[in-house]
């Protein structure tokens, strides 16, 4: 497909990304825009001016998602979504999550410009802190509309001890009113996200884009290890009870695990760690870290958590620690609707592009609207695979081209006749 | 010995002690007093007032040391110090230091009290960072009357980026003037430390206090390792270069190095760990982390040091990891003065007690003094050998006994003809 050919507007789609990179710019080339911060709330007010000028209706619910609605035929059929999410890691990347929602908003103004009214209402919505690094658990505002939200979600604080419940507050949101934001069982036809691949492997088959087949589902636990603090002069090697040595030895042990199946998908990462007293001289009472575990393959996944636990408990034994494990969130993989990918693939070859099936490794929003609805997934080639780093990149043509078939599959799903 | 005979004023310093617990009070039983923080000038002043009220000669000098000194008949003679330091950990304990200085203080106050006039001048001194742990390097003001600072000192910078200029700027130092606060060469007579063991081995031999023979020389690096951030998700682990994973292995490598021989006092420890950028679902790019190596025997401390270097490079390598080792400091292990010791020794004689000799593991500010004269150390019995810690715990009576004998030390070594 030649890219002068497409439907949706490449120019301005990529100035809007260009535009909206430049809100919690990091170096040259990278993103800081923390859910609920104040580049965040800058960011939400960007985009909000962007729909309202694309004539959609909209409104920030109190979740922190920002939601932009294009009318149906029928107001009151099911509706459909199309979301991502602007908020960012702290050492994120331009592209991650916005390109759903710039896109996304491209496909109704597109359409809108058209004359072209869907059966059914349409939203572009910005899901408020997929990330889920500033409280240590994500995809909120996806679960907040779905009423999936557990009950001490609000109390938990970011690293100044902020506690979500506050910087929803000051966000502008009302926690007390999380019941208004819900979508009603049944009310949500279908969803479709876009979303880079943030993995090598679309940049190896020298595809623009793919179609997702479904998300791993990820295991994320915090691991608390206490021991006892001492001087690191005086008190002798076999009388420690260092907490510090206790999580080196299981961040090991996890990368061992892992990969005991050559060749599998498996993934097991130690992201964060908050060591205490944390000073030179003093043996660590306290080390705190997270862990991320992932696979396609839910059984698999299991046996390796089984195996992790009993790691944690041994080498906590061995070396006289106390340890506590929390589940901070525990999802089961996704499978994509066939029907979905069916029109993807039948719309790919109408735009006469090859849009290889894969897995997706990361979690998206879609793995919770799951649970609602049907969906699909379109995924964007990335160089090299990197994501959630500054030096993350997809080309404004394979992002126009993964729009197109946002739009197109969009059209079929929301016309009837068609 | 009985405690009710003693020469110095036990209620007074008992008092005082807890006074100065007071700042900076941590919990039910803990200090954070850092250096040049807020609460180690309320500290220092208060010490100031003390030592006003004992008749002494009082000033704060440009490296954050305060100093009281009382005049000797022979004012222009080399003076005897008595130092140690009220700075504190950030989970540190009320004894740490603090003994050193309010017992120097019980000394010269009781000679004053009973009219004895030193040969030479006697300064207490209460040292500015002997601990080290917020600009990452200690033993400041000790090195700073030595006319012994690096080039780069005043540059190092806190976990907030103040760098210590600008504490010690703060505190009401001047940096530009530092020359004035050094010592002449040649006008230290003697230097006499009593602290805490911080270690099991007083109370093992149910002894109130003891004397040291000598301090263990810290090695102390940092190190840190760059690896690539990624996503957590979709990088699969063979393409990993996890640079917390690479500062585990060290960590375990560690451990083990110090361990081979088994019974030798070797201690070595990773305190402080800094991962970045520290997200749960981001595979880290950086881990910078500290390491804490000592040996009473310098021979063997080298060639373990040799090992972790070793270790360091090859698991850097393994991991895809770029390292890089920054020296902290390097101190070499020193001895006691002889004849000191021997002082000491005869007098616990005379005051009915059987006072251990002992080797240091932490180091204190005698150190560095013993690069400018003879020095001595009391050690005092701490409860399970705990500090650094806020369970860290001397007893009155055992801090009394301590400052009694030196007392009686110092009281031989200032006059000429006793």
């Amino acid at each position: 497909m030649v890219v002068d050919q497409l439907t949706i507007n490449k120019k301005r789609l990529s100035k809007n990304l260009k535009e909206l990179a430049k809100i919690g710019k990091l170096g040259e080339t990278g993103v800081c825009r923390l859910a609920l911060s104040e580049e965040y709330k800058l960011g939400i007010e960007q985009v909000k001016r962007w729909m309202e000028e694309a004539g959609l209706q909209t409104r920030v619910d109190h979740f922190g998602n920002l939601i932009g609605r294009l009318e149906g035929k029928d107001p009151d059929a099911p509706v459909h979504i199309i979301g991502s999410h602007i908020d960012s890691q702290p050492y994120g990347g331009r592209f991650d999550g916005s390109i759903g929602v710039l896109g996304g908003l491209e496909v109704v103004q597109t359409m809108q410009e058209s004359g072209i009214q869907p059966d059914m209402p349409i939203e572009v919505i910005s899901l408020c802190d997929e990330e889920g690094h500033r409280f240590g658990k994500g995809l909120f505002g996806v679960r907040g509309i779905l009423g999936k939200l557990d009950n001490d979600e609000l109390e938990r604080s970011d690293k100044d001890g902020i506690t979500r419940r506050e910087a929803l507050e000051t966000f502008g949101s009302d926690p007390s009113r999380f019941y208004a934001s819900e979508y009603a069982k049944d009310s949500i036809a279908s969803y479709l996200e876009m979303h880079i691949e943030q993995g090598p492997i679309l940049e190896a088959s020298n595809a623009p884009v793919g179609i997702v087949t479904g998300i791993s589902g990820p295991l994320w636990l915090t691991v608390e290890l206490t021991g006892f603090a001492g001087h690191a002069g005086s008190v002798p090697m076999r009388l420690r009870n260092d907490a510090l040595l206790g999580a080196a030895k299981i961040i090991t042990a996890l990368n061992d695990i892992v990969k005991q199946e050559e060749g599998a998908p498996t993934v097991g990462t130690v992201g964060n760690i908050e060591v205490f007293p944390n000073g030179r001289s003093v043996i660590p009472e306290k080390a705190s870290f997270t862990i991320d575990l992932r696979d396609i393959n839910k059984d698999r996944r299991d046996r390796y958590e089984t195996q992790l636990r009993e790691c944690i408990a041994k080498i906590s034994k061995e070396n006289g620690l106390q340890y506590e494990i929390k589940e901070d969130t525990n999802n089961e993989p996704r499978y994509c609707d066939k029907e979905i990918t069916q029109i993807m693939h039948n719309e790919s070859r109408n735009m006469g592009i090859d849009a290889p099936e894969l897995m997706s490794g990361p979690f998206h929003d879609a793995l919770i609207m799951a649970d609602a609805c049907d969906y699909g997934m379109v995924f964007v080639r990335c160089k090299k695979g990197i994501s959630h780093n500054p030096m993350e990149f997809a080309s404004d043509d394979d992002i126009a081209i993964g729009t197109e078939l946002l739009l197109r599959t969009t059209l079929k799903m929301t016309n009837k006749n068609k």
